[in-house]
């Protein structure tokens, strides 16, 4: 696949900086984007860093249909010394690959998403926030051709937006509260869950919304027997036992996250014994009864290291708070991943790439 | 809720309309289109009857990402006196507000709903073909809020687009071949399944796609377990065996179509013996063998009724084609359906509205 050269346009409007105490997340975007074109005829074409602004739909659009959008978050941090990395940028890229081969879509090939990306936060890196805050960077990918019949479109706009950040959760690193989801499905085997689709947030909002309504801050999905675990919706999950750490393993339908892997490399880099399996909500209640649950924490991009406080269905509740502290391992993790992020630390693991 | 006004705004450019010959499903579109806001401060506002255009959209906007877009299909006639119908308009808004409700998103209400088709079909009436085609109508609601953390859109967007069709398989009328898919699923219980979601159509067309390079048509959706028949993809399903009709029933996986409910009205009113009921595939294959299976069909805006000629798996194929030519009670239901759409025959169960 040949890669267009990426022309780059400069605002001529800049926006305000929002101040680093009302970033949350994802509530404001920088000065510029990064998209490009495909169409089955051209391939790849039209590559540009650009001023950040809506743009033109075709009101029969695929994406405003049949739901062919597929994206990914990563993230840019600043480091100390004002050196400017991206974490880990291949993973998302494969992992827009294999879902882009899921929705039967084409993605960019590696250097058009990686140049694209360096190159806009490279023009917007004023942008990014000081510690603990960081620069979330969004590529996304959609089909774009009007038509109706139920086919695959031959058209795909791949874009990249980006946000200052600082917590994704109200909570910053404090606990938070989950509720156990045994109503609504995330994903079964043989649909989309192991993607970024944008089809599995449309199904997930109404289950988080009604815990949000019930004081929970997100939902704990089980998978279609509703017996074993699979993620927290916006992040993978992890259960720390006196004898073991576990995380849901990869069967089709759990997305693979990228903080999830790297905490499994840590993890086996300190000799920590960290298994992938299959891992039943009972197991886990029975577990806390014995005294043998130590702490449960959530990955994600977002959320980085969320500990779980209070993991709750209608019948039972899981207390996990360490007096509102962190747990230890989490926080050990917490403190590894962002010291690599932010410089603090040496990169063992190759997880840093400069602009 | 409140209703705004609907304001219109004539095209100064038409477009030169398609031959009937060329129409095929979706590939054209009139010269307006219906559009309608709502935000949560202001309700519904802006609703017009306007120029088809592309919009603008933000690149944060939910639709994008989060896959918060459900649509609806229905169709207007024009009969042989020149008066111009749709067919069951008021199903379709019932099926919206509640996908909407699951999806988290806002309807419209019914008489912006249908006020706005109703206006926007009138302008672009000599858009409608002659018979056998018709004017399929596609309304459609996104969310439009720009923002990335998971949540719902707090604004929307409703726009419906109108395209000039005939059939929708290149099969015509003629059986089509559907291939049974037992990889992928398209939905499990507490999904999406019973919405007409874009999530829906983004899992299922590297399905599709799989079974046209078999050189099938479509696919046979079967339940999580793979043992029970749902649906095929765009059509609800319908088996005549020698002393029952069986639809599967609406247990929340499957859409619930506008045609398989004027079927089921239609089976009804005629005395037959339909049901609806569970399904097993393997019921089917072996009422095949015994010679107990007459036909078999799909049901759908965009199809109407396809006799079903061919189901195959990987292991089995039965063969329904009765010389290639419809059924005898697919013909029938076809025959009354497009009697009553066309307005040769009585509309004895009220499908129709005039505009």
């Amino acid at each position: 696949m040949k890669t267009p050269p990426i022309s780059i346009v400069k605002s001529v409007k800049f926006k305000a900086k929002p101040e680093a105490t009302t970033l949350g997340f994802g509530k404001y975007f920088t000065d510029h984007m990064f998209t490009a074109k495909y169409s089955v005829e051209k391939g790849w074409h039209q590559a540009e860093v650009g001023p950040y602004k809506s743009f033109e739909i075709d009101p029969g659009a695929s994406v405003l249909h049949y739901g062919q959008a597929l994206f990914e978050g990563m993230k840019a941090f600043k480091q100390e010394n004002e050196k400017v990395v991206l974490f880990r940028p291949e993973f998302n890229w494969h992992r827009m690959v294999a879902g882009a081969d899921r929705l039967c879509m084409e993605a960019p090939p590696k250097d058009l998403f990686l140049n694209g990306i360096k190159e806009l936060v490279k023009i917007d890196q004023e942008w990014i926030p000081d510690q603990p805050g960081s620069l979330y960077i969004r590529p996304t990918l959609v089909g774009t051709e009007a038509f109706l019949g139920v086919r695959p479109s031959n058209e795909m706009l791949f874009f990249a937006i980006l946000s200052p950040v600082s917590s994704y959760y109200a909570e910053g690193s404090a606990p938070v509260n989950i509720w156990v989801e045994t109503n609504y499905l995330r994903a079964a085997p043989g649909g989309l869950g192991a993607t970024k689709a944008a089809a599995n947030y449309a199904v997930s909002l109404k289950a988080a919304l009604d815990a949000k309504k019930k004081g929970y801050s997100q939902v704990l999905w089980l998978d279609f027997s509703r017996e074993y675990i699979e993620e927290v919706g916006t992040m993978n999950v992890f259960f720390v036992f006196e004898n073991e750490i576990v995380t849901p393993s990869l069967d089709g339908t759990i997305l693979g996250g990228g903080v999830r892997h790297s905490v499994i490399q840590l993890l086996k880099l300190w000799n920590l014994p960290i298994s992938e399996r299959k891992l039943k909500l009972s197991e886990v209640l029975e577990a806390s009864k014995n005294g043998k649950l130590k702490e449960a924490f959530g990955t994600g991009t977002a959320a980085v290291i969320s500990p779980i406080g209070e993991l709750a269905t209608e019948s039972w509740k899981i207390n996990l708070t360490n007096n509102g502290q962190q747990g230890e391992l989490s926080k050990k993790i917490y403190d590894e991943l962002t010291g690599v992020q932010y410089g603090r630390r040496e990169d063992k693991l190759g997880w840093l790439q400069p602009l």
